[in-house]
C-alpha cells in the first residue's frame, strides 16, 4: 500500500542547524525540498531513532502549535534525545508555513533524530506541504478494524524502554497496521491492549459520544496525548458536552452513539464500520467538529 | 548513550539503482560515503519503514552472506516490501567489501526502504566499514539485564502486523533497551516475553551451554533467526555438541553452565552477569567459537 501524505503543489524544507560539539541549536536554513539531505548512517534511517510531530495548517495558520511543540519535547525526553530548542523549532515551523503560502489545508512535519551514528550532533528538519483532500473520510467516514497492539494497558509504567507514548520514527508497525486494515477491507486500525482495552488509532486518537458526553481513552495507557482530541474537548465543553478520559473497552465502542478517529491532518473521521459491522455516523457533529478544527487560527 | 558502530578507517557506500516505475533493480553505484543521499521524506527516515542486515567481514570475506540475504528477503516479505533482487544485493555487498579492502574485521550493512513517501521506488544501499575492537566483550564478557519486551511468546502467530521477527529499521526500542541496560550498570539487554520466556538480545541471539549441549530460544517466538547462532550450531555439532531450539526461561539461563549473546559483528560475547548476579564465563569455548567465527571465509 502506498500512502501519499502530501497533496499537490510545492513543498518547503528547512534543515535545522546545530553546533557540531553537543548539538546546540543555531537556527535553520531552507534548502530544495527534493534534494538529498540525510546521510545513510543517520540514525533516523538506520534505527528509526528520532521523534516527530505533524502540525496542521489551516489557511496558512499553524494549528495547536504549542501543544505539538510540548509533545515533541516530551517524545524527545522519552528517547533521551537532546531537548529541542522550542523557540528555534517554532521559528522553523512558522517560516516553512509562511514560505508554503496560505494553502487551504497543509501541514508542517518536524523531525528530530539522534544524528549520524557516532556523532554527537542531532539532525532536524521542518517540511511543509499541502494536504490531500480528506473530505470523504470526514463525511462518509472510515471503516476500521481492531488490532491487538500486543502490550498490556499498563506498559508505559512497567516497561518504559518500550517507548509507548513516544511519537518516534519507529513506525513500521503503524504502517503494517494500515496494510492489515486494507487486507480486511478497512481504511484504518484501532489498537487494543493485549488485555482488551481500547488504545488509539495507528496515527490518531479515538473519541466516543454517548448523548452529550464525549470520552477518549486515558492517556496513561502508553498512547499519545492527542492534540486534536484535546482541542475537540475544549471546543465541545464550551458547546455543553461533558468530556472525560476513561478506561474503555470494545463494548464501549459498540454501544456508543458515535465514534471518531481524530488526528492533526485528517481531523475527525467518523467511524462507519468496526470489523465489518456497520454503525451509524453522526454527520452533524462531524461537520461541526471539522468546521471548528479547520477554522482554528492557532 | 552514543553507540559508535564503525571502527576507524575508510568507509564505502554503494547506492542501489532502481527503475522509477515499480522499482526493478538495475545495479548499484558507489558514492562518497559521507555525502547526503537520502531525502527527508524517505520512509526510512520518517517511519523506520524498511529492513536491514549486517554482514560481517573477516579478512575481507563476507561471512554467512547467503543466510543474511535470505533473512533480508524474509524481512522484506514481512513488511510487504518489493522482493529484493538478491543477485544484485550480493554483487553490491561483495563490491563494497572489495573496495573497503581486507580489513581484519569489518561489516557491510545493507538497507532496503520503501522509498520516498508517495513514490513507488524503493531506496537501498550497502555501507562497508571496519569494525571497532570487540575483544573485551568476547573475552571478559558482558553484563546483561532481562527486560520485558511486552509481547507474549506467540505474538508472531497471533499478531503478524507487529512485525515481530522482522529485522526492520524501527529499532528505537532496541536502542532504548541498551540505554536501560546502561542505566542499570550493564552492557546489553536480553528480552523476555510478557509471559516469561527468554527471547533474544537487543541485537543478538542467546546461546546456553549445559555440558555438551547448546540451546537457543525457538525461532517461532517472534525473534530473528540468528545467522551467527546458526553457524555456531553447525560448528558445534561437528565438535560433538548436541544443539537444539527450545522454549527457555530465566531459570534455564541461571542454571546453564555458560551463556552467550551472539551476533554478526561482535560474535560470541559470554554473559558474565545477569541483573547484577555474577556468573561463570566459559573462556575456552568462547575463544574456540570466536576463533571459528573470525576465520570463516564464507
Amino acid at each position: 500500500m502506498t500512502v501519499t501524505a502530501t497533496g499537490d503543489g510545492p513543498t518547503v524544507l528547512a534543515m535545522m542547524d546545530f553546533t557540531a560539539d553537543g548539538g546546540a541549536t543555531l537556527g535553520h536554513h531552507v534548502v530544495a525540498s527534493d534534494s538529498p539531505q540525510l546521510r545513510v548512517m543517520d540514525l533516523a534511517a538506520t534505527r528509526g531513532d528520532g521523534v516527530f510531530e505533524t502540525i496542521s495548517l489551516g489557511d496558512g495558520h499553524a494549528q495547536a502549535l504549542e501543544p505539538h511543540l510540548r509533545r515533541f519535547a516530551h517524545s524527545a525526553a522519552l528517547l533521551e534525545l537532546p531537548p529541542p530548542d522550542l523557540d528555534a523549532w517554532r521559528t522553523a515551523v512558522l517560516a516553512t508555513a509562511a514560505a508554503l503560502g496560505p494553502v487551504a489545508e497543509g501541514f508542517v512535519k518536524i523531525v528530530l533524530t539522534r544524528g549520524v551514528e557516532g556523532s554527537d550532533t542531532p539532525t532536524g528538519w521542518a517540511f511543509a506541504a499541502s494536504s490531500p483532500d480528506h473530505t470523504p473520510a470526514r463525511t462518509t467516514g472510515i471503516r476500521i478494524v481492531l488490532l491487538d497492539r500486543g502490550y498490556r494497558h499498563d506498559v508505559a509504567q512497567t516497561s518504559p524502554w518500550l517507548l509507548a507514548g513516544a511519537k518516534s520514527l519507529s513506525y513500521a508497525v503503524n504502517r503494517a497496521a494500515f496494510r492489515e486494515a486494507a487486507r480486511r477491507g478497512a481504511d484504518d486500525a484501532l489498537f487494543l491492549s493485549s488485555d482488551g482495552y481500547l488504545l488509539e488509532g495507528a496515527v490518531s486518537n479515538l473519541v466516543l459520544r454517548d448523548g452529550r458526553r464525549l470520552r477518549t481513552p486515558r492517556t496513561d495507557l502508553g498512547i499519545l496525548e492527542g492534540t486534536t482530541q484535546h482541542d475537540i474537548f475544549t471546543w465541545a465543553e464550551a458547546e455543553g458536552y461533558e468530556c472525560s478520559y476513561e478506561l474503555l473497552t470494545p463494548d464501549d465502542l459498540a454501544g456508543a452513539d458515535a465514534a471518531w478517529l481524530v488526528s492533526s491532518v485528517r481531523h475527525a473521521a467518523p467511524i462507519r464500520a468496526v470489523d465489518g459491522v456497520e454503525r451509524s455516523v453522526d454527520r452533524d457533529l462531524s461537520d461541526a467538529i471539522n468546521g471548528y478544527l479547520r477554522g482554528r487560527t492557532e
